[in-house]
């Protein structure tokens, strides 16, 4: 059985060190001092590690059963969500208005990365909950917030949101779901979504669906497309549930991971549901959930890195194998662990360097996501605008390779379950998919992020990075190991948008060839700068005579290894990127 | 379900257009021609398509059962396991004097391949039999070969192989199972080993083990390791069997894929065993069969790339997403199919650059064998010792990662059961792990096979590289697209060679913190040779009105999508190589 331990001390870094968040202008900021912080990682971590962790391999072993359109979610998830509605965590970061703890968005990001460690499946039903609350928050009316969002906030009622149609993914123009509009200001809404993420399950008393479908009538494509709410059980006008309402999960779909969370087949016939936002702008009003989801999962596919990276450190050093080729570390032993060896340290520092550069990014993203929304800071709203696509797509994808890469650590026990890495490998795999695919999440980085509001945030990116190797140059370690290399990686990437620009009358394709490799040259950039900044925080916490320099010096040594080692790659995307649209549309599609 | 169809056409002409068979001096190959060896592949494809391919699935879903120490193979293995038999494959490259084909080890690779393709799981059971005819073919005594050969070349008995104990694998120094020996000159053998593929099933009437113990009293470590064969049922003078022997199947293990393989819990209790060999020697020995399976587990990494690429490429054509940037390519549907997206194509182009690249390496390497085998070339001898690890680590890290891009193209479709991506997924994963995890393989390349012979094979090697690129001048497109980016390539690895040997002296950690990259640099120049010479062998083709001038246009184009953006990861691996150990070994095992 996996072990979990929450990363709190690594957590405090971030939040203390790194981004010294007691000390900035944001509202709710200024409570978040050490001890506020501790108390609250300690409680999530705590119910993380000791009642959602030890439910993971039950929810991978049993699934979820669909029992005459009711779904069973794995035994125990009932209790675990029960618990997790009496902790509040569910409402952390929501308006007390409507019941909320008001906490910043970056409390949820923290608590969240442990929740999903401790059980990605079963924290989906909560997830979406929260990204469904948002998205009402922001569109819905007065009387559907003041309906919904206390009981969403509470867990009493789960969210979802169904975009998918058998025929229709990403291309949601296709969408074929009809809305017909109903005397009473309501909508009948008949037609079939799949890969529903908790659309049926005994979790919560009712389930809120927010679905994408067309009112009959309207424009063709993505401008046609309205958002609806769609409750499981209508909802009476004392706030009672009513009726059930014509929406039914037709089946389960069988999986590689997440076997804790349903997947589901839902069937609206003749579903009674009502617009959210404006008629036609259901997209516009989807992506406040989607934005918020996709930040989600690029947590998700660091927290199922950083759970296997636990589990492979701690093989590593427990397996005795071989003996150090500088000479036995462990004489009296049998043989040395193997973490003396060489390229067991590698595949662990290459789990390392990303998973605590990953964290830094991850929650300094969730930090610009409360700079926009609470302090009003366009810039960091448009930051995060450009760079959202780049945590979802390098988290995840990388976070995905880290699981693949703890697993390696483990050898032989790594493909057997009782270890349960493999788990957190089959978990991971999916955030490289949902939410929009990371090629998805290329192309909105390179053809919609880019160019945006004429570069500006990309400029402001830009400027961020050649801004702190500036102010790195005081200290001359920091200058040569960091921010020289970020200085060339970021420079790197300028070029490669440059040429995008210089490709683009000749060859729309260009951009979108080399839009993966974008991604993941921005994503280590990001990761740069993060391990820059780390460093500098950690020097600057050894200089005032930490109490635990241990810690600080290996965060350096760490910072070193990422910027040595990973950072070159930005160099080989580059050059991708600059052999062309050629070589990747050069054959006919026939032609394969 | 997911769909196999043999790639026949491309093997040809890796056989004929590439390595030229019938042309070379080596037994067996003139015989060679194109039509028996169609007639060969075109049987084996319709038996890994027809009958292996469908119950892939199947021993997926079902897995293995252990019943009263008997173990159940999945619904349709036994008919499946006859049809093999009867086709007489298990004996293809086998002696003809205990009953095999004696046809040459290449053509065993070649329908191994479509065999791995339509069913890993299944097709191990055989593989390992096969290893173990070879052990034993080269170390048995006359009398055991008379005994056991005919029987598991004929598939009547399956062979496995007994190296790890649950305190065991990479160091086999530490092995407890103990063969004491008897009057008789047999021993017994107590212990036991775990991770036993194929120790016990209901394929065969009788199973061979072939078991690394230690004969109390000899030497400390692996010096003290002697191979023992111990059949499940002992043999009668009359070649019938006998007593049951103590060796049993004690349980199964639960793993991450290759469900349809049993893979035991192996107990020896007191049971009878006969040396192979020499006292003492039994891990030379075991490695006759491991090289071997090395290579072997190098084609089950291509292979399932190579299917699960069939699949994304099918998908991708069928799958109606969005327009083509540069205008609609199917106007009357409501979507273009999404291989015509730049980001799609790349996935696509890079899972077709290393599946066309890897056959024609693992084809050359299987010839290799045969040159040194068959005609006693030890020149191929050192070439083939020196590039099994990376046929092996290779071949199964790209391999693996062609899966995942593969089931990427399916979008959600490739996180669900029913497209059968995700199983190739997870049963291509253990090839990274098992006869040795692709670390041990880059501690195999930078630690014994470079230095060896004086560094002779490496030398040889880079010597093979620049006579091709000298060659190649004479077209001046093969030398501007391919050669001189190989020579490049060549370069930087020899310079990583170069930088080994320099760091040595004061640090011998160097070479083993850069063995992945160096591994994987490797991997890239045997790639990218091949990808030469197959470009250059299409132009022969097309000039010599070849009448399916699309098939060498397209393989030309495709080496081009290989030398631009897959090449150039050579110079990341220099970087990070000479990055040095320090970064790699600079945290204290405690500061983790």
């Amino acid at each position: 059985m996996p072990s979990y331990t929450p990363p709190l001390r690594d957590m405090e870094f971030v939040l203390h060190d790194l981004l010294q968040v007691e000390t900035l202008d944001i509202p709710g900021y200024a409570e978040l001092d050490r001890d506020t912080t501790r108390a609250i990682l300690g409680e999530a971590g705590r119910l993380a590690s000791e009642v959602l962790a030890p439910l993971n391999p039950v929810g991978d072993r049993e699934g979820c059963r669909l029992e005459n359109g009711v779904v069973r979610t794995p035994q125990g998830f009932r209790e675990a969500y029960e618990r997790m509605r009496d902790g509040g965590w569910m409402g952390l970061d929501a308006d007390p208005a409507y019941g909320g703890q008001g906490m910043p968005y970056l409390m949820n990001c923290a608590t969240g990365e442990m929740f999903v460690s401790a059980n990605m499946a079963f924290n989906m039903y909560q997830g979406l909950t929260h990204g469904a609350y948002s998205a009402l928050h922001a569109h819905g009316t007065e009387d559907q917030k003041a309906t919904y969002l206390p009981k969403m906030i509470d867990g009493a009622w789960s969210g979802t949101m169904n975009l998918t149609e058998p025929h229709c993914g990403t291309d949601l123009g296709l969408i074929r779901t009809r809305a017909e509009p109903q005397q009473d200001g309501s909508y009948r809404l008949t037609g079939q979504k799949i890969w529903i993420s908790g659309g049926e399950h005994d979790l919560a008393e009712n389930i809120i669906h927010l679905v994408l479908a067309k009112i009959p009538g309207g424009p063709e494509g993505t401008r046609g497309i309205s958002l609806f709410l769609v409750p499981k059980y209508l909802v009476n006008p004392d706030g009672s549930l009513g009726d059930r309402n014509a929406v039914t999960c037709g089946g389960l779909e069988e999986k590689m991971g997440i076997h804790g969370n349903a997947t589901c087949v839902m069937n609206y016939d003749g579903a009674t549901g009502w617009l959210v936002g404006e008629t036609h702008k259901g997209l516009k009003a989807m992506f406040t959930m989607m934005n918020e989801a996709r930040i989600g999962v690029g947590l998700q596919g660091l927290a199922q890195a950083a759970v296997a990276y636990e589990n492979a450190l701690g093989f590593a050093r427990e397996r005795l194998q071989g003996r150090s080729v500088t000479g036995a570390k462990h004489p009296g032993g049998p043989a040395d662990p193997i973490i003396v060896h060489p390229d067991v340290r590698r595949g662990l520092m290459d789990q390392k360097a990303f998973v605590e550069g990953g964290r830094a990014f991850a929650l300094w993203a969730a930090h610009m996501i409360d700079r926009g929304h609470l302090a009003g800071d366009v810039g960091a709203q448009g930051l995060i605008s450009l760079l959202t696509p780049v945590v979802k797509g390098f988290l995840t994808d990388r976070g995905f390779e880290s699981c693949v890469a703890a697993q390696q650590t483990l050898g032989g026990s790594g493909f057997t379950r009782d270890w349960g890495v493999e788990q957190f490998v089959r978990d991971a795999r999916i955030t490289m998919i949902y939410e929009g695919t990371n090629g998805i999440q290329a192309l909105d980085l390179v053809g919609r992020k880019l160019a945006s509001d004429g570069g500006a945030h990309a400029m402001a990116f830009f400027a961020l990075v050649k801004a702190w190797c500036q102010e790195a140059k005081s200290d001359p370690e920091i200058d040569a190991d960091f921010a020289q290399p970020l200085k060339q990686a970021s420079k790197e990437l300028q070029q490669a948008a440059a040429y995008f620009m210089a490709q683009a009358p000749r060859s729309p394709d260009a951009a979108l060839a080399g839009a993966h490799d974008f991604l993941h040259m921005t994503g280590h950039v990001c990761l740069g700068l993060m391990w820059g900044r780390m460093a500098q925080a950690a020097k600057t916490a050894l200089a005032a005579g930490a109490t635990d320099p241990g810690f600080y010096e290996a965060k350096i040594a760490t910072g070193r290894y990422y910027m040595a080692r990973h950072l070159p790659l930005v160099a080989t995307h580059l050059r991708r990127i600059e052999s062309g649209v050629e070589p990747v549309m050069a054959l006919d599609a026939a032609a394969f």
